[in-house]
């Protein structure tokens, strides 16, 4: 059972607003909240069906957390897709907002410029993740981490950060990464090829939105890009973010 | 002025059934069109709202269209996303009817087995074509490529292709690539470093659904996979193929 006001609750969190006023963000689907608890997300409260019940009830990473059994037509209700899984989990997102700039140093970071689609910014996270990334710093209104969609295409990679930071000033950061003796580089299509650069010391590698591409304050830095051999203008912004870090991690080893 | 029966024509063509009878697709919004143009697609009529008829008489690439002007209303009633464009092109598709398995030999090639995500489909189809690949195989009931979030996604690489074949029998098209010399190659998670196989001859690339990966028969292959240095389980199956198309390319240059 579960009241009015828990539902009004939840619901409210597939609005940023309410997320930024509460921190707390939701989870929805099994496979997803199977995955976000291996990497040490805070739940909560998780709600399901009787169905979903006996599936995490023989499930030992589902061991220590508080479950309220709901009916199908509450999850229904709550559920923000078409197809409801039944299953649905409250995280407390708290931490993400004590992240400051000053937390990151000695380690390579992503900076996302704008990224405005959520499928795409869930996907880069799993890639940073993937690929050892664990600060990414959004700037420029980039889209809400938190986002349902994104949390969804992130697979559970959000929770494996360590500072997820929001920051609009562009210079606040580009002063950071230069005190902080970084390489800052930038994804462009006119760019020096990837495979021919050398970096010294830590790197920011920054992407820009998808529509308009990097701001004027990030434009100076050196352009990196993906040798191309075919017709399209251009890669979608997670799998150029992939290549590219893929390319960036061999240059390591 | 566009009659009802145009209208539900065109309404018709967002389910597959109906895009397999006509052999007819729908483009939706200008920058997909003009992406479009440029590689060629057959356009049959292109309906748009007056704003838009505007935009496009400036644009050289629109020349040779035949176009309709539509109301704001039947451009509303005719779209199939939430905030119409006010511009749609109606597309003949038949030449992928055609294809056919023996117009594939002496090219490299990318398999997909079972990919259902439509934003997926498309994303593999751009970067097929950044990285010069022009021919896939679709098997194992894929999702539909000229699904209309698909087309989205795609940003106009589909009309790029020479080849893109339907052939659910895994059989057959093992038995064409061993006859055609091919290094057969999957994608998988448990698989060699990429970087460290050696190619020889054309190689055809074989992706496995998001939620079941390869079927059996395919599953005999070599198989490779990207090196990982963080935590997440795996990566985006249109990531994946960003960054092994790279990879191979590398391996030519």
């Amino acid at each position: 059972m579960i009241s009015k006001n828990q539902i009004k609750f939840i619901k409210s969190l597939s609005i940023k607003k309410y997320r930024d006023q509460h921190q707390h963000a939701i989870l929805e689907g099994y496979r997803l909240i199977e995955e976000s608890i291996k990497s040490n997300v805070k739940i909560k409260y998780i709600y399901c069906t009787e169905k979903n019940y006996h599936k995490i009830s023989n499930n030992k990473l589902f061991n220590s957390v508080e479950v309220f059994c709901i009916t199908d037509s509450e999850s229904k209700s709550l559920s923000e897709t078409k197809n409801s899984q039944g299953i649905i989990a409250l995280i407390d997102i708290k931490k993400y907002f004590n992240n400051q700039l000053n937390d990151i140093n000695n380690e390579n970071i992503i900076i996302l410029d704008g990224v405005s689609d959520p499928g795409n910014l869930g996907t880069i996270f799993r890639n940073c993740i993937w690929f050892g990334i664990k600060s990414i710093i959004l700037t420029n209104n980039s889209i809400d981490p938190f986002n349902l969609k994104c949390i969804r295409s992130g697979m559970g990679a959000h929770f494996y950060f360590n500072n997820i930071i929001q920051e609009n000033n562009s210079q606040i950061i580009i002063e950071h990464l230069i005190n902080n003796n970084y390489n800052i580089i930038v994804a462009d299509l006119n760019g020096d090829d990837v495979s021919d650069i050398s970096l010294n010391n830590n790197w920011a590698l920054i992407f820009g939105s998808e529509a308009h591409g990097i701001s004027k304050n990030f434009n100076k830095f050196q352009k990196i890009t993906i040798e191309k051999v075919g017709d399209v203008e251009s890669l979608n912004v997670s799998v150029a973010s992939g290549i590219l870090l893929n390319e960036l991690n061999r240059k390591i080893n």
